[in-house]
C-alpha cells in the first residue's frame, strides 16, 4: 500500500453556483487544514452516475501515488445505500455504492473496500441530505493524513454495478453507444481501442455517419471533416478537425455505434 | 481571537470565463505566496447580493479557524461604498458593505468591524471597477499572513442591511419565500427549522403545492413525489425524490411560502 | 532569471464537465507533487485563440515572481504546430504555436523561447488528441520544480501571430473592435488608454450608441445609464452603471468601436 499524499481530488454533480462544492471543501480542511484540494470536476450532469463513472477513470490513473478521491454523485443520499471506501495499489476513492465503481477494475490492483459506517468520524449531526459535508469530507480528510481505510468500517465484497454497461458483440463486430459527447463537440463511445479490428478493414457506423478510416490525428481529415480516432483515454470517438462532431453528424448521446469489419 | 491558517476562501459573482476570478487569486498570492486559495464559487449571480450572503453564511462555519473569506458582489464597485473587514472569534471576512454581510449574527462571536481604508495596502493605482484585485486581493493576502485587522482601518459599528430579509409572522404561522432553487430544483426557503411548528400539524405552501408532511430523507416519498424537509443548512426545503421540484411545481424564485399549523 | 515559486495556473479552454482539466492537473501533480496549481479559467470558449491570448494578458503580470503559465487553446493539436516555452524575468508560459502569444510584448523582459520537443520528459505514449496531459503538464510540473527552460528544447526565434490584431488609424482617430463581452455585460475593446484622445473632446460610437465622456467610475452615470470607462486591464470598456451594456447597447462581439476627437 502507497503512503497518503495529501491531495483529496474531488468529483461531483454539485454544480458551481449553489456553494455545496465549497462547503465540502471547508469539510475536508475541517479534518486536514493541511489537505491539498484538487477540483477534478463539479459539473457532472446532476445524478449522471454512468458520466461520472467514466470521467473518475479516465482521471484516475494521472494522478499521484496517495490521492484520496471523493466521488460524490448521489441520488440515494439519505436512503440506505452504503458508502464505500475503496484501497487500491496507489490510491483511495470514497463513492456512493450506486454503481459509480463499475470500472473499478481499470484502477490498479484491488486491496479493499469497507462500507463506511464508522460515525465517530462524521459530522454530527448527519444531515439526511448532504453527505458530501458531513460523511465524505471527514472521512476524506482523515484519510489524506494517513490512510488506514479499514477503520472507517467493515470489508465488503460486493457492489453495485451499472446495468447495460459497455459494448456487446453482435455478429459482424461490436455495437456500443455515444456515452458521452464533451465541450468540443466529440462523441465519445464505450467500444475501447482493443475491440477494434485492423484499422484497414474498419468500418464505423453512427446516426447516418458511415466511416471506413481510423485517423491518427484530427488533422489527418480536412477541416470541418468528419473522422473516427482513438481518443485520449483510449476508446473510439467520432470527431470533425476544427469543428463539431456533434452538431455536424446530428448525434445524440446514447446513440448506437456499430463497429465491424469490412 | 484565532492564528490565520493561510486559507483564504473565495466568493464572488465573476464567473469562470473572463479571468477576473483568476486575475484576483494572482494579487493574493502576489502578496502572500504561500496562502492557500479555495474556490467556494464564483458563479453567484452577477450582483446577487442576497444569494451571495446565503451561500457565505451557509459555508462560513464548515471552514477551519483562521480561514480568511474574501466576498465579492459589488455593483457599487468605485462609488463611495465602503468596504468591511470583520473579524469573529474564528475567522476573518472581506466583503463590500451593501448588505452581503447582512446575515453576520450567524457567524460566530463577533470581534471587530474595520472599515478598510488603508491605501499604502493598496495595488496601486487602484482601478475603479475592480476593488478585487486592488483591494480585497492584497487587504486578504496580508490577513493570511497572520490576522491583525485594525491595521486596515478604523473600527466601524454600522452596516448596510438587506431590505426585506427573512419570513414574516403571519396570524396562522410564517410567510417566507423561495430564496434560491438549486442545481437540483430543490426550492430553499428563508424559514429556519426553529420557526417551523410540531410536524404531525405541519401545512406547507408554496405555488399550488401543498404539503402536510415534514420527510426526514428524500427517500420517504415516492420517486419523482414532491416532499418538504430541512435542508442541510437548516432551512424548509422543497425538493422532489430522484427529480427537480422546480419543474414539478412549477414554482419560482421569490415566490411566497406559507408555514402554518394545522 | 527568477526563481520557480512553485506555482502552476492554468487557462485552457476545456471547460469544466468533462474531466480534461482535471487530469491535466493530475498529469502535473505527478510531476511535481508540490505543485500548487491554480485555476486561471478554464472556459475561455472553444477554439477562441483570441480571447485566451486576451485573459491571459491580463492575468500574467498580476502572478508572483516564479509562477508557471500553462495556457492550452490548440484546435491544432495533433498536427505539426510548436509548442513553446517562454521565458521572462518574472515567469514562464507553455502555449502551442498558434497565435496565443501574440501579446507576448505586454509580459515582461523577454528571455529566451524554445520549442518544446526533448521527448523523453513527455508521457508516454504521447496521445494525438490530448497534450494537455502528455506534453503541457509534464513539462510545467518539471518547470514548475526549478526552472530551466533550454532542457526542453532549441531556442527560437519566431512565432505565430494573430491576423486582424489591435485597432487601426483612421483619419479623424482609431477604429478597434468589441473583443469581449464579459459577464457582467460590459463591453470590451482592444484600444488601450494611450490611444484615447483628452477625455474633454472624445467621441465614442459602436453601434447606434454615441457617448462623449469618459467616465471614471460606473457610478458616473445614472443607474441604468451607458457609459464608457477605461476597464481594469487598461483599454477602452463600454458599461452600465449596475446593468448589462450588451443587452442595452445590442451590440455583438466583435462589432466596430470608433473614437475620435470631437
Amino acid at each position: 500500500m502507497t503512503k497518503a499524499c495529501g491531495i483529496v481530488a474531488l468529483l461531483t454533480d454539485y454544480g458551481q453556483q449553489d456553494g455545496y462544492a465549497g462547503i465540502m471543501k471547508g469539510a475536508i480542511l475541517s479534518a486536514n487544514p493541511k489537505a491539498r484540494i484538487i477540483d477534478l470536476t463539479h459539473d457532472i450532469p446532476p445524478q449522471d452516475i454512468a458520466e461520472g463513472g467514466r470521467v473518475l477513470a479516465a482521471a484516475l490513473p494521472h494522478f499521484p501515488d496517495g490521492t484520496v478521491f471523493v466521488a460524490v454523485i448521489d441520488p440515494g443520499v439519505g436512503s440506505d445505500r452504503a458508502i464505500l471506501g475503496v484501497e487500491t495499489d496507489r490510491h483511495w476513492v470514497l463513492a456512493p455504492d450506486n454503481g459509480l465503481l463499475t470500472q473499478l477494475n481499470c484502477w490498479g490492483r484491488l486491496q479493499r473496500i469497507v462500507s463506511i459506517r464508522e460515525s465517530k468520524y462524521f459530522r454530527k449531526p448527519v444531515s439526511r441530505t448532504f453527505h458530501g459535508r458531513d460523511i465524505f469530507a471527514p472521512v476524506a480528510g482523515l484519510l489524506s493524513k494517513g490512510g488506514n481505510l479499514s477503520r472507517f468500517g467493515p470489508t465488503v465484497n460486493q457492489l453495485e454495478h451499472l446495468p447495460d454497461f459497455g459494448p456487446h458483440r453482435t455478429p459482424k463486430g461490436w455495437q456500443g453507444k455515444v456515452v458521452s459527447i464533451d465541450r468540443f463537440g466529440n462523441l465519445i463511445t464505450d467500444i475501447p481501442e482493443t475491440l477494434l479490428p485492423d484499422p484497414r478493414h474498419i468500418r464505423i457506423a453512427v446516426g447516418r455517419t458511415r466511416l471506413d478510416t481510423l485517423s491518427r490525428s484530427y488533422s489527418e481529415a480536412r477541416k470541418g471533416g468528419l473522422l473516427a480516432i482513438v481518443g485520449s483515454t483510449g476508446y473510439l470517438e467520432i470527431s470533425v478537425n476544427q469543428g463539431n462532431a456533434s452538431k455536424s453528424a446530428r448525434v445524440r448521446r446514447g446513440d448506437r455505434v456499430l463497429v465491424t469489419r469490412r
